[in-house]
């Protein structure tokens, strides 16, 4: 090995707050994101990308709230090209020990002709608005978005105009995921020859997976001299997502040799992001992803086995314990005692507060009554559900009873409670799931569509907790679920109220996001 | 656009049914097996690889039948570097119109390590094996196993060994999914320049995607000369899968200006494989999976959402429809004839016997009765949930009660059919899943161990229908099981009761998989 300390740092900039979080049904609560700024803060991640504060006003909350709990990683805020966008971003992230402005423009002909802006009057806006930013925070990052789409003559003059203009941070997105990694390169190596001063800034990639090639584009980039990769855990994004964090981190830890690069990531603590995020995005990992994924580290043939059984390097290149996955974690039993329970849950990565750890208590030594064995997964799963449920919410399900089989009618018996009063209903359906939901409807009827129901148990056994994902639209909202219990359909329902108590948040927030996320580039 | 048919051929080598069957967990029926050769090799799959004859009597079986079947694709076998396995492979492609042998032994010094042989004996091995391979099949395909990671000069003198032995086709494996693009040129590259004989045979590439790049270094090696891409449906494949034949494909299509080859795919064909595979496998494809997810093609912020209905290209790269993938498909109503029935189902890529199309009509007009809109997804799930279900399984769903709810216990009240005889009895559990399962235990006793349940609704809305995914492990032996219906227990227990009734077929095998796939080189 060499010796790394030596080798360029490439800073690791996440977005699974900004750019994650804008994937179709994947909204998270204002909790949930500092839960996520949090640990990726403990991680090692150099910049947080923690949403776009115009954008509404939780997103606002979210980047200030992320700011002021901010510890080692810088906070960065997204603003178009606009001062009263970037005004509103620099208040959510002045609060940070280390805040950062990141405003953007798309600068191919398509994205050209949105606000219908010459290259000249585009140019313009480019300068004025970055020395606004500039102005306000010594922390300026650039972007010209659908790079990879710029005619390069154009793209070496905004680029230039930018770092004139103080931007210290320049990213080079491939927004609609359209690149090769050669050609990744080469893009980041055409800027750094031909812009005067480029050598002062720090260049970044920001690719996407339509094609399947986001992480080698990153890393090409990187080879290329780019020194900062945005992505996102688990490779949350728009359509097939960003550049997957665990996956750059991972390939320039294993193949060091040839992507002699260091991050400040501490990789052991991969894994458990990777589960809270999955879990509070409601977008499950695939068996077969790439560093995370379930079967990740599993083999089956009988080839494979052999080699494996006599050496382990014959078909693995990286360690479980690498990215934190420890296999073998049987672990609490029903005598299990608070103590254990604390240090189990810290070793897991969660810091609970005296009051959490006795809610948890009470939940775990009932889950271990039903449960012979209970797994760290089990556990995970407990605290997931917690953090859904709120003795505040608008509704909460007090009873169920459901009835169902091959012969039906399907039928359910559901008391809820509505702002603190409780009512009872009958209602049947197509199915148990059908049913419950009625029921829920008759009692508190509401127009939102299921667009999306997942089950899956937490861990082996047919005694296993099932978590259940729900995600519920109504006027372009979007809201999501989840509920883990060892009864599915008590899980679904305890779901479906979660996702309609966030939808009820979201209606009172005086507009949807879509109006204000919309197109105009107009200062104000 | 350039004329397209003057460009390089590059031939997909799908092994879907070899190298992706081999997933923990992703075993294949007969039946099933069949069916994704048959959609593989409408689509202009190149390449079959069909299964590994000598592993088990259903792999053998499986690539016998294929090969009987094939109309348009080469059949292919593994078999390793022993004659019997040859002979083996031999035995079950010679039915083919165009057979293939492809036979394999691992030359890096981890792999040379596990048989114990010198440099000079494997070398031998290599001429006296594809000797062998050739004077039964004048299509030979060789593969130096975990190539990547073996020494250039014994890689180089090996694979002439190969062509000079006869071998047509020569594979180079990133077994471990360790390379990089630029790597992975370079390898192919180096092979084409050094090797006497290289210019007269075809490179291919096969990647395994452990650090997130198998497609991008299989199009690199392409873009180096390689001229097959061995590849999977949704990148199934051991451990993080192998390189995704949707994405590679699509590549191609999508970025033809900077890799300029050709394919002889239907894309349009991709859609419908990739959600037979994801059933039959019981691999779920993740939302943001590139070009299958099912975000693939969705927008969500403000921003983007403006910019498409302004100009479809200023996000999206590609069409939904060039998958495959028709998004307004609201179809079918209860009074929806047998014709209507049958061209949507031959739309849908299904070209249903008169038998199959009366079944299928029947539960059709019962879901039609119970769900107020039929969906493409719902028929796709009716016909999958068919054919997981035969008059001549040993065990058999009958009828199910169940009550469940917050207050427990929990109560099923189920009769199954065991091998004829009908058994009726009451059970307990953790949950409604749980005592159903219990019950299924209380009336055939069985060892099996639940490793995963996974249940996803096949379209939006509350009484849409749910999929259940299940996994059982018994001895090391495991099986998969689905199924479909509008109550979510109900499709539990018969998708339990599947996966049982493979166990059974499995069980009677004479020995499992494991022992056969062990390593012996040794000829016999």
């Amino acid at each position: 090995m060499t010796d790394k300390s030596a080798q360029p740092r490439v800073m690791i900039f996440d977005t699974t707050l900004r750019d994650g979080e804008q994937s179709p049904g994947a909204t998270m609560t204002h909790e949930e994101k500092l839960e996520i700024a949090s640990l990726l803060d403990e991680m090692g991640v150099d910049i947080i990308e923690a949403g776009f504060p115009i954008a509404s006003e939780g997103d606002f909350a979210a980047v200030t709230e992320i700011s002021k709990l901010s510890k080692n990683s810088t906070i960065c805020g997204l603003a178009r090209a606009n001062f009263k966008d970037i005004d509103r971003c620099w208040e959510a992230v002045r609060h940070a020990r280390s805040p950062r402005i990141h405003t953007f423009i798309g600068t191919s002909p398509l994205h050209r002709a949105i606000p219908n802006l010459t290259m000249d009057e585009m140019a313009q806006r480019i300068h004025d608005t970055v020395t606004h930013a500039r102005n306000l925070c010594d922390n300026v990052q650039w972007s010209p978005m659908d790079a990879t789409r710029t005619e390069h003559d154009y793209l070496c003059r905004v680029v230039e105009i930018a770092i004139k203009a103080g931007a210290s941070t320049i990213n080079i997105p491939d927004t609609v995921g359209y690149t090769a990694p050669r050609e990744s390169a080469d893009l980041i190596r055409m800027l750094l020859e031909r812009v005067p001063g480029a050598d002062g800034v720090i260049f970044a990639t920001h690719c996407h997976n339509d094609l399947g090639m986001a992480t080698a584009n990153a890393l090409a980039a990187v080879d290329a001299g780019a020194r900062q990769i945005e992505c996102t855990i688990n490779g949350l994004g728009e359509r097939a997502g960003n550049t997957a964090l665990e996956e750059v981190v991972m390939a320039m830890k294993v193949r060091n040799d040839i992507m002699p690069y260091r991050t400040g990531i501490d990789t052991t603590k991969i894994m458990n992001l990777s589960r809270r995020v999955s879990a509070v995005s409601g977008f499950a990992v695939q068996f077969n992803k790439a560093i995370v994924g379930k079967n990740a580290f599993l083999h089956e043939s009988g080839i494979h086995q052999d080699g494996v059984l006599k050496n382990v390097e014959t078909f693995e290149i990286m360690r479980p314990e690498d990215i934190g996955l420890h296999q073998k974690n049987l672990t609490m039993g029903k005598h299990s005692g608070r103590a254990a329970l604390r240090s189990k849950m810290s070793e897991l990565g969660f810091d609970l507060a005296d009051n959490q750890l006795n809610d948890l208590f009470v939940r775990f030594k009932a889950l271990a009554d039903r449960k012979k064995e209970v797994y760290d997964d089990d556990l995970i799963a407990l605290v997931a559900d917690e953090a859904t449920q709120d003795a505040h919410d608008f509704l909460q399900v007090k009873r169920l009873r459901v009835i169902c089989g091959t012969e039906g009618p399907q039928e359910a018996e559901l008391t809820l409670s509505v702002d603190g009063v409780e009512h009872a209903t009958d209602a049947t359906g197509d199915g148990p799931v059908d049913a419950a939901f009625n029921a829920v409807r008759a009692i508190f009827p509401h127009e939102a569509h299921l667009q999306l129901y997942q089950v899956h148990a937490v861990t082996a056994g047919t005694d296993a907790q099932a978590t259940v994902s729900i995600r519920l639209e109504e006027d372009g909202r979007i809201a999501t679920g989840q509920s883990a219990d060892t009864d599915t359909i008590v899980a679904s329902v305890k779901a479906y109220v979660n996702a309609l108590n966030r939808l009820i948040v979201r209606r009172q927030k005086t507009a949807p996001d879509a109006d204000v996320k919309g197109v105009n580039y107009k200062d104000a």
